[in-house]
């Protein structure tokens, strides 16, 4: 039996991934991975996750070039969430930021607005969205 | 309209809330929250989860006395993702460690091991198992 027969997977067969970076401890993102998912991302060293939305794998920076490489996995308590840390290149975020958090919520709890600097157009990575 | 009107709940009105230990950046615990777990936890400051198993809110250190007192909350790109930044006193793990990730994946693979230190013995906060 290895760590990955503990996963409790949800009725979706996904368990969420938390992503840290390793330089700051910053968290960038979070994302969802089946059972294969992980092994992938154990067998690589690439953060490889499960898209809910494209119904398909997806290495983390494979159309970016924005890789993450593991540096470790943690599971919480419930062995139902994962942490994993990475060495992050570039931006995690899809919207060119080092992390999808860079709206913080404002002190009236009203709006979230950005705080953090854009290090990427995504245009010049994703192309325009038609 | 208000942040808390832009958030993306899943099927079960819930969103996945990653907790972060203000002092260090570490990555204490995942829980969830509705939206009116959302709204306490504005309105009060102190982080207040809604518990799937027990079918109720749930306010952080309310019988442990190992509160989180919020200080920031921030949201992802996709707002479909909290992340807390909180003041935590004691331990965020009911199995008594700071953080609920107290295990890390052995580099094989294989098993997943801890490599923190218990702050205190769950038994002598939340009572004996029966």
């Amino acid at each position: 039996m290895t760590f990955i027969d503990e996963l409790k997977f949800n009725e979706q067969g996904l368990i969420p991934a938390i992503v840290q970076d390793e330089s700051n401890n910053a968290v960038l993102m979070m994302a969802w991975m089946d059972k294969e998912a992980v092994r992938r991302t154990l067998e690589t060293g690439r953060a490889t996750y499960w898209s809910r939305s494209r119904k398909k794998y997806w290495v983390k920076g494979e159309t970016s070039g924005h890789t993450q490489e593991v540096r470790s996995v943690r599971i919480d308590c419930d062995a139902d969430v994962l942490l994993i840390r990475v060495e992050q290149t570039g931006a995690a975020c899809h919207e060119g930021y080092r992390s999808c958090f860079f709206r913080a919520v404002s002190p009236d709890g009203k709006t979230a607005v950005s705080d953090q600097t854009r290090l990427i157009n995504p245009e010049t990575v994703y192309g325009k969205k038609s």
